[in-house]
């Protein structure tokens, strides 16, 4: 397998995109991406997207956006693992360079999620869970977080301020990204005694409906030279599933997926856990970022949510979790935020982040989660 | 890059499966595939299906079949470039495994297209076409494909009599399918006179609704000797897209994205159209199969009609084209039909295809296709 990089990055604003459709966000992004790498022609394309058949009626993507894009038959495909659609894209595309089978690959995510029309976005959000077992009895994604949230507290004595901590570091940070949905500092008793959605979990510990894209380009390590900016290496990929129902794990406080997802990653980079300088990490809920964090080995199980109230993931902590202000700030459109997450990770490691900027990072992690954990992705990147 | 072989096929009865549900299916046929190729654990898997979130509220497939599949924790991923997703499956995981990502490879299709509930199949359907261009206006698949075959009969001279031969050719071969959903003869009068759909096209031109899956396994080439039978090698594939709408294309009587894709494969196989012994095809609609036995190269354009009329793509004719009843007659699940053409191909180059054997087949080449044309992959296979 050949060395892999990402050698450009594009988004725009997140939020409610109502003046451009799916493929306008898609392309735009993509524009951006290729621009940044100085590349006018691609190789191939995968796309992640979730579900644009309910969201938007149009399958296909692959096929609309090679179209869109300028790109008229290279090989582009579509490709989903529910909201860690983003994260496979990218997989996809770093196994297609690894092979030698092209040269320069974009990875794109895109959701447009507000457009919804003859259902809604909690039905089409709710097919990423089982709806066999979970769906038909009503179970949504807030319930089955919350019920994660329940065990964690009840074994582990995580706090319900702990849980609030997240959204409060999260947004803090989401001021400091003007790509971000929410740009707005929010408070312990704010998150706290904001609406319920599904005990504990309240509206602001959800990420938000979102429409928004985000690309990146891979070329072989040995290329980068050839491009306009640094390039930066990816050194790692993981990618696992568990089971589909929350119901059939052994245990609701850690998940299978991402740990095997980052014991791939961590061995085929070498590097482990004390490694990373920076994650990017799947705050779907407040409560996802701490489990996600232990179960990643980022901290010991039970200690995340102390970790998050100490201000150890804070910028300036001992390791920053989502820098760009997560799912929760940024906007999560579901099938673009596996890619958003290399974008954020790609600036930070060529030191382009601003005022969010962590400082002399080298090695960063993202991790995306399909469902309630059914899936998820790990990858891990490197200043080259 | 590694070689790759397929090693073991499954799939069961297409029809109207009521009494199972979308994983029972798919499971059924991971499990004969798994069984033919004497494996009890995969590496990673890849499941092409449409759009399995109109037709049965449930995305997520990866970790879904993964799960039910009793493969827990594996990289399972889903993707989709509509009715060519099985096709896409196929050559996600022949990269995986040349690649050297992973050894044991499962590349399934399924679609499960009878149970709609909310919607229905035609607008599901639909969403493999521009619907911002096409949809909005109506426009649905067998119109779209009847614009290609008056086109073709205005340019050619291909006749009615020419668009019937093809669903005659694949009904006669489809009684020698114990696996496909209509396995009754049809004759040239009995289409011509059967229900008209979209002007020239009649229910008897276009492919049934179906349920139904499809698997495979894949393994290094060097591999084979360790597995119950013999592998057949992949020795081509090819991916490309076009314009997602028919009328943004300069002609509609030929399809740049299958002329592409072989072209890819081809030149990786170091094969041409003469090598090609025989060919699975994606007859979605009669007039499909003339126009791709062009763009692939094996006939002239024009004589695609002449062809078939002539035998020559029958059974025993010069290159048989659906030996297996294609599309028309086996049915077409749309996320499965990729794969069912690689079964297909495996058991005729092994010489296990009984009574529709092509006898002395060496070279045999799948054709799957997206939409109208807006995707479409092709794979070259060898005895070894």
């Amino acid at each position: 397998m050949r060395d892999v990089a990402v050698i450009g990055v594009g988004m725009q604003k997140w939020g409610e995109l109502w003046e451009r459709s799916t493929r306008d966000i898609f392309v735009e992004s993509a524009l951006l991406a290729m621009d940044d790498a100085g590349v006018n022609s691609l190789g191939a394309m995968y796309i992640g997207s979730m579900t644009p058949g309910l969201f938007t009626s149009q399958e296909h993507l692959g096929s609309v956006m090679a179209d869109y894009l300028g790109q008229k038959n290279i090989p582009s495909a579509r490709v989903e693992s529910a909201c860690a659609s983003g994260g496979l894209a990218f997989r996809m595309a770093f196994m297609d360079v690894a092979s030698g089978m092209h040269d320069v690959v974009l990875a794109g995510g895109i959701e447009k999620m507000t457009d919804i029309g003859g259902g809604d976005a909690t039905h089409a959000l709710a097919t990423a869970a089982d709806m066999q077992w979970e769906g038909v009895q009503g179970v949504t994604f807030p319930g089955l977080y919350a019920m994660m949230a329940v065990a964690h507290m009840n074994k582990y004595g995580t706090t319900r301020e702990q849980l609030a901590a997240v959204a409060v570091k999260n947004h803090h940070n989401g001021t400091m990204n003007p790509r971000a949905q929410f740009r707005m500092e929010v408070t312990v008793e704010g998150v706290i005694n904001s609406t319920k959605v599904a005990d504990p979990l309240n509206i602001l510990d959800c990420s938000p409906i979102t429409d928004g894209a985000a690309a990146v380009i891979l070329v072989p390590a040995d290329m980068v030279k050839k491009f306009k900016k640094p390039g930066v290496k990816v050194i790692g990929s993981g990618h696992a599933t568990d089971t589909i129902a929350l119901h059939d794990r052994e245990d609701l406080t850690t998940l299978s997926a991402v740990t095997e997802a980052a014991e791939q990653a961590y061995k085929m980079s070498e590097k482990d856990a004390k490694d990373i300088d920076l994650a990017e990490v799947h705050d779907c809920f407040t409560i996802a970022e701490i489990i996600v964090s232990e179960s990643l080995g980022l901290f010991e199980r039970g200690k995340g949510g102390p970790a998050v109230e100490a201000g150890e993931t804070s910028l300036g902590g001992r390791i920053p979790i989502n820098a760009s202000g997560g799912l929760k700030s940024k906007g999560h459109p579901v099938g673009a935020t596996g890619v958003a997450q290399i974008v954020e990770l790609t600036e930070q490691l060529r030191g382009e982040a601003g005022d969010r900027q962590v400082s002399g990072a080298r090695v960063g992690l993202a991790q995306n989660m399909g469902g309630s954990g059914g899936s998820s992705l790990v990858h891990i990147l490197e200043v080259m």
